[in-house]
C-alpha cells in the first residue's frame, strides 16, 4: 500500500535521527507538545465533537462513545500525562553490563531505540498522544493507525503533535497518523516489515487475535486477560472476600480484572456465600458450575463457554474444584496468561501456584488489578505483554528497547 | 497439518512438565544423551552414511556435503557439547530482581522456560543435538524441521535423543522430529502460533527470509552477515591489515565473517596495498570501486550488487570513502545489521561508529570474527540474532527464556 510504503521509509528516516537525540532534547518536545495540546484544545475538541456525533448516529455503545470523547479536562490529563514522561529515566544508552575478556576485549550491552514502532488500536484517542510520548522519549518514531470512528481526533492531535516536534527540531515524521481507515490499511500494516520493528495492537481480543494472527511483523500481544481467583482450602476469608470483590468490580471493564472464580469444595460452603454477598452490593451475576448454584441460590449455571470468557462486565464464572491441582489444570486451560491469584495461608500451596500457573502476573494475596505499568513503578504503560517473546506483563519505556553489543578491543583478532 | 497439530499438541504438554523440572534432573538427562549418541554411534554413522550418498547422487556442493556428513569424531564432539551444557548455569527460576511498592507487594521477575521452541534448519545433523540440549536446559520443548538431505541423520539421533529422556524419566516428546521434509511442512510450521512460542530458522539467507516473511509465530531472525571493515583516516597499519585480514579468511564460510571493506580517502593509497598484500596471502579476490582498483591493479570492478552480497567465501567489496558519515551510512544502508567494525585510534570517530552504526555488534579496533556466543561468554549459542526483539546477537540459554511476575502480597486491593 502506498500509503504505508511512503510513511514507513519517513519513520525510518526520522528513527535514525531520532536515535541519537539527547534526554534533553527529547523532553524539551514532551513539554512544547504539552503545551500545545492545551493551547490547541479548541480545535481538539471541535474534531472530537464530530467523531461523537457521528459515532452516535451510527448506534455505537455508550461505552464506546465515553472512550472516544474528549473534554478540556480530558486533555487536559492528556497533557499532564506527557509531562509525567518527561520525569521518568531515560532507558536508552544504559550499558546493562560490560565485562573483560580474557583477550582484553570489553564486551558491553547497550540499550537502543527499537526504530519504528507500529500501533493499531481502536477508538480512544488519548492513545495516540500516550504513544507518541513514550515512543518519543525511547527514540522511536511511531505510525499510528487508529480506529475511524477517532479518525478527525487523531487527525487533530497528530497535527498539534507534529507541530510540537518541528519546534523542537526534531523530524516531524517521528509520528505519523495512517489516513486511510480501511481494513485494507490494517493488513499492509501488518505486511509492512520493511519499516516496522515492531507492531502493537490494543484493544478488544477480536482486534488482537486478527493481528496475532495475520502479522509477519514482530507482534506483541497485549491485553485480554481471563483473570482468576483461586479461593484455597487454607483461605483467610476476609482477604478472599475483599480480593475477589476488588479483582471483580473495582473496574470491571479493564484486562486486569477478574471474570472467574475458583474456590475449594472444602471451603465452598462458607466462603461462597460470604462472596456471593458482597458481589451482590455491586448486582454482580454469578454464573456457576452445579454446586455453586446449590450454595448460592442466587447463581445462573454457566454453560462450557462462561469458562473462556472475558466479561468487562458485572459477570463473574465461579466453580467449585477439588484440589489445589485442579485449579491450577483449569486456569493453565481456559486462562489468557494474563494475570491470576491465590488466596491462601498455606506456604506450599502459594510456592505451587506461583510456580505452575503460567502467566505474565501470578499473585499470592493480592487482588490482579494490580497489573498495571504504574501500579509496578514503571511510571508508564505501553499495554500488557500476555505473551513470552520480549517483554512480559505491564510494558514501560525498557519494552520499546532493544540492545546492541558495543566492544572496545585494541587490535584482538581471533585465532 | 495433522502431523504437526499433534507434535504440537504433544510438544505443549512436555514443555508444562519440563518448565517444573529442576536442573539436577535436566542435567541427568543431558548427561545419559551424551553417553546414548557414543554408544550408538555405528547407527548414527550409518544412517549418515546413506544421506552422504544420496546427496552425492543429486550432486549437492561439497561445503553442503561436509557440513552433512558425520565421523566417529564428530559425534564425540557433538557428545561433548551436550556435556559442556551442563557445566552452565540455569538461568531458569533466577529471579532478575524484587522491588517492594509502597502497598508492601513484592513484585519479583523470575525467568522462566519460553515453552515450545521450533526450529527450521539444513542439512547439518550437529544443529539437532544442539537445540535439543540448549532447551532441555532451558526447561523447553522443541519442535525440529531439518533439511531433507539429512533426515535419516536426523531421525537415528532423535531416536537416541528421545530414548535417553525416556531413560531419565522426561517426556520423551520434549524433542521431536517433523518427519514430512516438504516445503508444507515448513510452512505449517510458520502457522503453528497455537503451540510454538517461538521459531528459529537456521540456515542460508533464503531460508532466513522466507521464514521472516512468512511466519505469524513470532520468529528470531538469525544469521546473515554482510559485515563490514571500515578502516579510518587514523587507523593504526597493523591493526587494520591484522583485522582486516583476520576478519575475512579466518573463516570466510561463516556470517560474522567480514564481506567488505571501507577505508579513508586519506589513507587508501597507502593501507590498501597492505592490506591487498596480505590478502593474497590467502588469494582473496577484491572486487573494488574505482579508487580501489586504480591503486590495487588486481583488484576487479565491483558492481552495485556487490555492496550487498554475503559471499561466505574468499572474497571482499572494496570502497573507499571521503568521510566517517560516508562509510556509516554505507554500513546502515547495506549490511545486516550483524557485526560492524571500525580501525581507528581516534577517540571521538570510534565513538560515532559506536552510537551510530545500527548493528548487534559494533567494534572498535578488534575483529567481527568474534560475534559468538563462546566468544561473549555465555558457553553456548542457538543462533546469532539480527533483528531487535527479544534477543539481539549472540544467543545463549537466556535467549531461550521468558519472565513471569510473581508478587507476594498480603490482601492488598486496589483503591
Amino acid at each position: 500500500m502506498k500509503e504505508l510504503d511512503e510513511k514507513g521509509q519517513r519513520a525510518r528516516t526520522a528513527a535514525n535521527i531520532l536515535s541519537q537525540v539527547s534526554s534533553l532534547d527529547k523532553n524539551k518536545a514532551l513539554k512544547i507538545a504539552a503545551a500545545n495540546l492545551r493551547l490547541h484544545a479548541a480545535d481538539i475538541l471541535k474534531a472530537n465533537s464530530t467523531d461523537v456525533q457521528n459515532a452516535e448516529l451510527s448506534g455505537l455503545k455508550g461505552s464506546i462513545i465515553d472512550r472516544l470523547k474528549l473534554t478540556a479536562e480530558r486533555i487536559d490529563g492528556i497533557a499532564e500525562g506527557l509531562e509525567q514522561i518527561i520525569n521518568l529515566e531515560d532507558p536508552v544508552g544504559e550499558v546493562i553490563s560490560m565485562t573483560v575478556r580474557p583477550n582484553g576485549l570489553q564486551i558491553g550491552q547497550r540499550r537502543v531505540p527499537l526504530g519504528v514502532v507500529g500501533m493499531i488500536y481502536e477508538a480512544r484517542p488519548n492513545v495516540t498522544v500516550d504513544v507518541f510520548g513514550l515512543c518519543i522519549k525511547t527514540g522511536n518514531s511511531c505510525i499510528l493507525r487508529g480506529g475511524k470512528e477517532a479518525f478527525l481526533s487523531n487527525q487533530a492531535l497528530v497535527k498539534i503533535l507534529r507541530l510540537s516536534l518541528s519546534e523542537s527540531d526534531l523530524p516531524e515524521d517521528s509520528v505519523q497518523l495512517v489516513e486511510d481507515t480501511s481494513r485494507e490499511s490494517a493488513v499492509a500494516m501488518m505486511k509492512l516489515n520493511k519499516y516496522l520493528d515492531i507492531l502493537i495492537p490494543r484493544g478488544g481480543a477480536g482486534l488482537i487475535k486478527t493481528v496475532v494472527e495475520n502479522s509477519t511483523v514482530p507482534v506483541i500481544e497485549t491485553g485480554v486477560g481471563n483473570c482468576h481467583i483461586y479461593v484455597d482450602s487454607q483461605a483467610d476469608p476476609d482477604k478472599a472476600v475483599a480480593i475477589s470483590f476488588n479483582a471483580k468490580t473495582h473496574r470491571p471493564g479493564v484486562c486486569n480484572a477478574a471474570e472467574s472464580l475458583l474456590i475449594h469444595e472444602s471451603v465452598a460452603s462458607v466462603m461462597l456465600p460470604l462472596i456471593g454477598k458482597k458481589l451482590q452490593e455491586k448486582n454482580v451475576e454469578i454464573r456457576g458450575d452445579e454446586t455453586v448454584c446449590r450454595i448460592l441460590d442466587y447463581a445462573v449455571p454457566a454453560s462450557e463457554e462462561d469458562w473462556g470468557t472475558e466479561y468487562l462486565d458485572y459477570i463473574i464464572s465461579a466453580k467449585v474444584v477439588g484440589s489445589l491441582d485442579e485449579a491450577i489444570n483449569h486456569i493453565n486451560h481456559y486462562g489468557t496468561k494474563h494475570s491470576e491469584a491465590i488466596v491462601t495461608e498455606n506456604y506450599t500451596n502459594a510456592q505451587k501456584f506461583l510456580n505452575r500457573v503460567d502467566a505474565a502476573a501470578v499473585y499470592v494475596n493480592a487482588s490482579t488489578r494490580f497489573t498495571d505499568g504504574y501500579e509496578f513503578g514503571f511510571g508508564a504503560e505501553i499495554g500488557i505483554s500476555t505473551q513470552k517473546l520480549h517483554a512480559r506483563g505491564p510494558m514501560g519505556l525498557k519494552a520499546l528497547t532493544s540492545t546492541k553489543y558495543i566492544i572496545y578491543g585494541d587490535g584482538q583478532i581471533r585465532e
